[in-house]
């Protein structure tokens, strides 16, 4: 009889390496382990990951590489809608790991496994994000979560492994650090508490850069094309993915876009985690800048309106929801004219957007100046306009008081 | 026959100066001036507004003292809201106005005025809401505008008072400030543009404060009621207002709270401000990371979007609607567990919320820790609630692929 | 060794009465049994369950009696929002339950149960708002769901309770019926059809009125507090439950209030139920119309909003959630106002709102009437509000066409 | 020196055959007047309209025809949106007035028109609406309101046209009618009271149907394309706007989608006015049936929320601002699965959706059905699902009683 085969979520660390032990060894399966990658490791990385995998004795191990469609199909819209959850968040983790679960997913149907696995824990947002997506990609496979269902401590992980012949040193980083195309998250043992802050030495990158410098950011429809200034010349960009990994290079030795986010997780509790995020924050608020220059009112309104929730979603693993397809064509719609110069201080723990440029910047001084008058409406106008614009509570109050 | 009267919203600069000789001498007017005092003013400048309005020949000038209700009746609310207009401004000009316009009205109404005043010109938001307030609380009012309706330059503003005997220098600062209790605007040549930052002399607090502090700031029910720290010993605070006062003290001068802008105005254009509202921003930032971890993800979700429409009508001069009241009490009924500590750091240009510490912090490590396994609930509830919650989007799919 | 104690909440029906018999038989257990009426029940009725309860064996039977809490608790804020989910169904049945799930919880409490059942089956929402009540309310007690656990077959039920000695007629309808204060729900084979309604003989109300009459229903506060008529002469009701039970039984006869509702249900399937509610329906409309003269624009927005939330909320049994009572406190606060009479027409299968009268309409001819020009503003004032609001979108237009 | 060009919105009636009379004779104007036909006018009125325009001394006039841009552009978007303005209104009028003054306001810009003039009244919302198309669409243009200038009453401009030589009977019906593809307005001294409705007279359509009836409406992505029935047969229509006539003389004759409506006005009084709109009534609440079993919940929402606001918008002369456009393209995004057949009975005065067929249903039968249980969760999911879901609140609660 031949064996079950199934599809593994696989990092390398020392919880998936012990899923492909307990999966192919103590449930005789044939394990199929998949490196879904966003953008967050480098060659070298990938193929570390691939040698373990096979030295742990999977049947095949495939990297597939998705940063391209992380961000045409996710990361594009978070900065259309100037996603931060929270106000705080760049949903640097949650993004990725949906995009993870979905490849994952996927290939599990192309190749006909009949069980898929993750190895997140019972305690997080994770799993949900896995189970989730499994569930509507793949519907018919099995989902298998070692890690969950057993409660083993890493200690009895590491000595199931040792006992299997794995005599790896697994290294417990005093912080745990996700690496991604679209932030760094760092957990450690002061976002377990509410009231602490993380110390200088917990944030993968050092502070080096102390002097100022002023950077000009290019949008085309509402995407980075460009970046320049004194210090780093002038640079375009066809693939926006280069342009957020050079922001991040740029902005990341000032110690730009640390914070904690804390919020409800899916599960229900309250959860707080540490990230550093420069380019996404730098280029969320530059973007929302422009934007607050060439979009109208209620287009602004009803942006905030959409995306806080498609943020909120995308948090909850509810990416596949077709509101969410509805959402980003409403998102994609509102970019035609939120094309300009953005210029943005870069300075140790900080930055300051500056001011904009652009065709289609509504307060063209060719319409009249705030607090200029102009020749687009008179006193009188705006005397009429105040009158019937107050008619209403006028009435209300004229009743109340009668 | 007798003079008509009329209520002047009194101010002692060019333009509400030539309204009180253009109402009393060109008009016949009997003008009572009325200054509206929401804590931007020290004594000394409420007493030299008042020897100014009688030198200019109003047959009465009051000052009303409306610091107190304007906390109460408003700020109050924007804190409890965590009101930022478009994410930024925390609204300090709009709300003054508000409470001034309707302050004029009030009095216009207690003294029998049959018309009452204002000097704003035809170009801005204030204007409005003078014409609004006024037209709300004093119905049967005529609503008088000089400088909108005369459309005079400075110059001719000048040249009209000095025939008139008046012969003051007035100065014409490089930067138009407006200060008030929630913060300083800050107008110049670089807010006419889009592109342009206002300079470090453009400020009205220099930066002199260059080693961080920390300091605790004690919330009571959404309420600031003391500041604590190494460098500021242990502060209570009856009064909010005093806490205020000296947040503003100890922040300003980190040069924290300084940022522009640009939104829409009430009569449709885009315009650009500057501001310096360290006290603001940093009570809504920390009072926001406090409800974070007290309140539930909904009540989060609903205080979001009616404080942010607060805010919009507040702008806009619809802070009399009867909604506003409704909304109100919304907000003072979701901050019954809004107590707690809240640590801040203060640092050149920036600060950073550290932590906080509530009794009725939902982070509470005694219902499990995120991350961490505990008793609430096991790793088999969360698969079933996995399963539950992507019910109809996996059954949508498989209709879709039918 | 003492027995466990368990609370059950006791129906009479088929499910429940199995499940005494389980519990008290199968699993030991001291079974206490509470019957919570929300005013579905005749006092016979109320003595039958009891008696039931007894022969059955519970250690004690309790009728709590919810009426006057279920409405001031619950039902006074569906009037005040107008809730009517999907635009449809007055939520009859997911109130009620809420009600009693919280109440039998409370019980469990009181008396120390250390175990709460309920009789739902793993099919519907009833199950979700039952186990979300007990954690909520007694998390430390057990909860148990024999029905749902035991996946048995109406068929095996009535065969145990046979083998126990419950020697019943268990009547299957052909339509289960579920009656209460607010409606009462009608399923049947054409509800599990998405195609098919329910034929005349489903309907638990007849239509024995052919004759239209007109009523005047009498608001306070947004509270119904007297109804008026023709034929039925003029009712004042102390108590608004009352004034429900008369509508009830005024409009029943003319088959009014009769629809299928299909909507999302809390475990992600769409579910489709028919109801007869003639009360709920006419009350809303009749209390959304009078809302419609006496409140702002802005008023009937948010609490649209709001009200909405609130019935999603309530149908998914996160009725404890505390943005609830904050929504209360603003649904409650904008109810001032909402005083008046309002015309209705009754006729078979339909009613009609004809109009209304109220010393706050705003609508008072005194202000100026819709298509009459009148004194509150002129012709030049609206030319002027047009202009200021059509600002924005003018220059919009013109920077596209440039 | 040449005449100057105005273009005016024309309807034969008495207040724009003043117009005509005033602006070419007294004001010595070359009047171009056009007529937008939106779908309420037969060949024989168009024709009578354009006799009547040259015997008042046009220099032209011409007729646009924008039925199919009026359903192309606007009326299918309210479908899509289910729009009914307060729930009851379908904005029969306010959709007509925005596109036949777009329309003239293009007329003029194509002819070199430098004015334009609309016989709006300064009472209602008609003038807000022409004047803010005008400016927006040709804002180089001088706007000319004769009717609103100078507030003739009604005899006043029959004696003026009467001494200019225009002597014609002109009839003031005892109520004032405006047909439209999308329904019919309905004015008259009830609608002027808060407390009275239309009697049976002052309906266009009289009452002739007295027998039920049941048609079968067919959607494809949104759209009505077929109807169908015993008595009407099957039909298929390529262009929705005849479906749309079709239903309306299939379900007029039995007095559906007769209503009155009450709201706020743009120029913030609250008006009233009667409406006999049967075709969008049917079509909005099966096309809404219908989208209950196709959509998820979330687009269900989602769609709410913009569709309701694109409503105010549109009736609020809004509909050029770019954010209309945007909503557009999510509702179109939408309509994807909504295809299928919606079983309707007309009978008079009311109509009952019965049930739908669709192949994009959710609630069909193959993934389980409410209140059966099935294969797709277990009774342990839900107990997850509810444990999990009960988390925050059961926390909040415990925090709350400590």
């Amino acid at each position: 009889m031949s064996q079950q085969k199934v599809v593994l979520a696989f990092s390398g660390g020392l919880d998936t390496s012990f899923c492909v032990k307990y999966l192919s060894e103590d449930r005789g399966m044939e394990v199929h382990s998949v490196l879904v990658d966003t953008g967050g490791f480098s060659d070298d990385e990938l193929r570390a990951i691939e040698d373990r995998a096979y030295s742990l004795g999977v049947k095949s191990h495939v990297t597939i590489s998705k940063t391209d469609d992380y961000y045409q199909q996710c990361l594009k819209f978070l900065v259309y809608g100037n996603v931060l959850k929270n106000n705080t968040y760049p949903l640097c983790v949650s993004a990725e790991r949906i995009f993870q679960a979905i490849a994952a997913a996927e290939y599990a149907r192309e190749i006909g496994a009949t069980a898929i696995a993750h190895g997140s824990t019972g305690a997080g947002n994770d799993q949900v994000r896995f189970d989730m997506a499994f569930r509507i990609i793949a519907p018919e496979a099995e989902i298998i979560t070692p890690i969950r269902d057993l409660r083993l401590s890493r200690e009895a992980e590491i000595e199931y492994l040792k006992n299997k012949g794995v005599e790896q040193e697994w290294h417990k980083a005093a912080y745990s650090i996700n690496k991604g195309l679209w932030g760094t998250s760092v957990g450690g043992k002061e976002t377990l508490t509410s009231s602490q802050f993380l110390p200088e030495s917990a944030w993968p990158t050092p502070v080096t850069k102390t002097e100022p410098e002023t950077i000009t950011l290019t949008f085309e429809h509402g995407e980075i094309k460009g970046i320049s200034g004194a210090a780093t010349g002038d640079e375009s960009f066809a693939n926006p993915v280069d342009a957020i990994r050079r922001l991040t290079e740029l902005a990341g030795p000032f110690g730009i876009g640390r914070d904690i986010h804390v919020g409800d997780t899916i599960i229900g509790i309250k959860g707080r985690v540490g990230f550093e995020a420069p380019a996404p924050l730098i280029l969320i608020k530059a973007h929302h800048t422009l934007e607050k220059h060439v979009l109208t009112k209620w287009q602004l309104y009803w942006k905030d309106q959409l995306a806080n929730w498609y943020g909120t979603m995308l948090h909850e693993g509810q990416f596949m929801d077709p509101v969410m397809r509805n959402t980003e064509t409403f998102l994609a719609d509102t970019q035609g004219h939120v094309t300009g110069k953005v210029h943005v201080l870069l300075a140790p723990y900080r930055f300051q957007v500056l001011g904009i440029e652009s065709d289609y910047d509504l307060m063209s001084a060719k319409f009249g100046s705030y607090g200029e008058m102009n020749n687009a409406w008179t006193g009188d106008d705006v005397r009429g306009f105040s009158k019937v614009a107050s008619n209403q509570v006028m009435i209300y109050e004229k009743i109340s008081n009668q």
